[in-house]
């Protein structure tokens, strides 16, 4: 498959919602050939902790592309039809500008000093992109929990660069517990001196413990009370019996200890908090005075909502509150409720039923639209 | 009401399930008086935060009793009829022998050389309490959460010493998840710099912000999604519109920073390490072959189970495993599921139908008995 990793430097700073302008750039990967009408291409937005590395190796890690079930040829979103892009979000730390970036107008890391950035502004970034493939219309945009952020934002304020939308295991705000749980992980990242008020990048320290611990308690949200207890239980890890103290007994410490750890190795913790409190901040229907059948009204784009039953992050309510506002706009949607132990990383597993529902979705839009009927033409 | 404050020192050390053997104190309230017969005593366990303060007030908080509303006269447990006695649980911070008290043997204080408590350890100590006053037969035992886990395990391995049971809004062994809860608060305790490997007091500092977090975090676990959604929803706190910033913009974030930072002067860190440690060791079955039915073979104690609808941390399903035991051991158990939105926090809520439930059973059961019919006598 074809595949390019590039960097798209804008020209012109975009204006933030903060008010402030901003000079930025974007990292992102393509996979797939743009066709000659430009109408076969996909837009994918990542998630809090993901990247643009949707399916190739992530230089960081060295590991695989974090959704190669999904995409490549003849998957459901198949790189023998489409064009791929993904991106990493403005705000992000794997090439796109965020706080670890360089300030351009100081020569220092930004740090706090970088502006917040909201759902809105990724997007924006994003059409820049987009512009800048002079692509006119997408054929579909799709993402998951913070992606599926964006595929909202993107399809109720871009309604005539898409036919269609999948936002995933995601939701039209981020409800009082989520804010909850991104509060905990930022003040978890705060409460460490190697912080340094943001300013760790100029002590040469990360402020990992704390890091950590922010992931530690984001990762159990992102698993259900059924998955964990069939995953581990209360099985003791490398031992017969409890050690009567502090070391990791059971499994799921170990477990989480591993995937706190292993984060802060390929994460930036500011970015961590610009990411957070941009979904904090998130609230569509805010934006079209607290209606959200306004954000959708008179669309054109067809919408595909997938949750998962056993999602308590994005729970099936948030993607009907969605499909309610749609139907009641009258707009084509696609509600899909994935029956899943497996919780709100149910997105990024093995679940047939969802791979089944993109595949056919986006066949039968691209059938609509006589689009890649016989892949990139 | 009559009320006293006093401590138990114990002459002689208790045996721990660690090995240990360890010389302890039990600092407890009592409410009402206690019967000729000695036939009216009920013991109340608290929950992991919790103490002996059940319906006085608290000299460190000088907040009154975290159970006001269900202990005193003329209410559910009623010290015009019952004797009361409520003790801080070994291994707490609130004038029990915990990892705050000084070791006799070198006179430090123990910090991390406190041996590690169970669950059964705990309740060994009470019954020496019991024992203490000459009790024999205990009218009831009843707690909420770990305070449940210590009426199960009384029930359990102290069959003939009370009548009657009430575990609340609890379970018989600690899932996975909430493992790992517990886990992601020790991880930001021992994180924080000033734990100094649990050995702050002599650094004469405190480890509050890990502690701070670590509140944080089993704080949402308390509530419910539609608790958090009715009472803070996206409520912005103090101002008109985001601050494009880390403050606490929500009313959420707001409300569980001062419940974290409220936290922790009331309560010992390593307290909060070791209390943790023993609700993640309790499995009531694996003491029994991982037979829960022979946890409760051939009692004639009656119970009372209670637990609540939107409780995600001991969830309905958790009370149900034990009212399925006790049925197969042909128990007399009552099972009551509260319909309430406010989460596992609801047990120390305004909830009538658990008054009435508790009420009504201790009332039947001191009518099959004899007791107290007309007040202490």
């Amino acid at each position: 498959m074809n595949h390019v990793s590039d960097i798209f430097i804008d020209p012109e700073p975009i204006k933030l919602d903060c008010g402030d302008a901003l000079h930025y750039q974007l990292s992102y990967e393509t996979y797939g050939t743009l066709n000659a009408n430009k109408t076969n291409a996909i837009l994918i937005f990542h998630a809090l902790t993901g990247d643009q590395y949707v399916a190739s190796i992530n230089p960081v890690t060295k590991k695989a592309g974090w959704w190669t079930n999904m995409v490549g040829a003849g998957l459901p979103i198949d790189t023998d039809k489409y064009f791929i892009i993904c991106a990493n979000v403005l705000g992000g730390c794997l090439g796109s500008t965020g706080p670890a970036s360089t300030n351009p107008d100081s020569g220092e890391i930004y740090g706090l000093n970088f502006p917040i950035i909201t759902i809105s502004d990724m997007v924006r970034a994003q059409v820049r992109l987009i512009d800048h493939f002079n692509i006119d219309i997408l054929f579909s945009v799709i993402g998951g929990s913070m992606g599926g952020m964006l595929v909202l934002e993107f399809a109720a304020n871009y309604k005539n660069r898409l036919l269609c939308a999948i936002p995933i295991a995601t939701g039209s705000r981020h409800s009082s517990q989520n804010i909850a749980f991104h509060e905990v992980g930022r003040q978890a990242v705060m409460a460490d001196p190697n912080w340094h008020g943001g300013n760790y990048h100029n002590h040469d320290e990360q402020p990992s413990k704390g890091l950590a611990v922010a992931r530690m308690a984001a990762h159990i949200t992102y698993m259900s009370d059924q998955s964990l207890h069939e995953k581990f239980g209360r099985n003791l890890q490398d031992r017969d019996s409890v050690s009567f103290g502090f070391d990791a007994d059971f499994q799921i410490e170990s477990y989480l200890r591993h995937q706190g750890m292993s984060f802060v190795d390929r994460f930036d913790a500011n970015s961590y908090l610009y990411l957070t409190r941009a979904m904090d901040y998130f609230d569509l229907a805010a934006q079209f005075d607290d209606n959200l059948m306004a954000a959708f009204a008179g669309t054109n784009i067809r919408f595909c909502l997938i949750s998962f039953t056993s999602d308590w992050l994005f729970p099936p309510e948030e993607s009907k509150l969605i499909a309610q506002a749609l139907n009641r706009v009258a707009a084509n949607v696609s509600y899909v409720e994935v029956n899943s132990p497996k919780g709100h990383d149910a997105f990024l597993l093995d679940e047939p039923e969802m791979f089944s529902a993109v595949t056919g979705f986006l066949a039968s839009t691209a059938h609509k639209h006589a689009i890649c009927d016989e892949g990139s033409k």
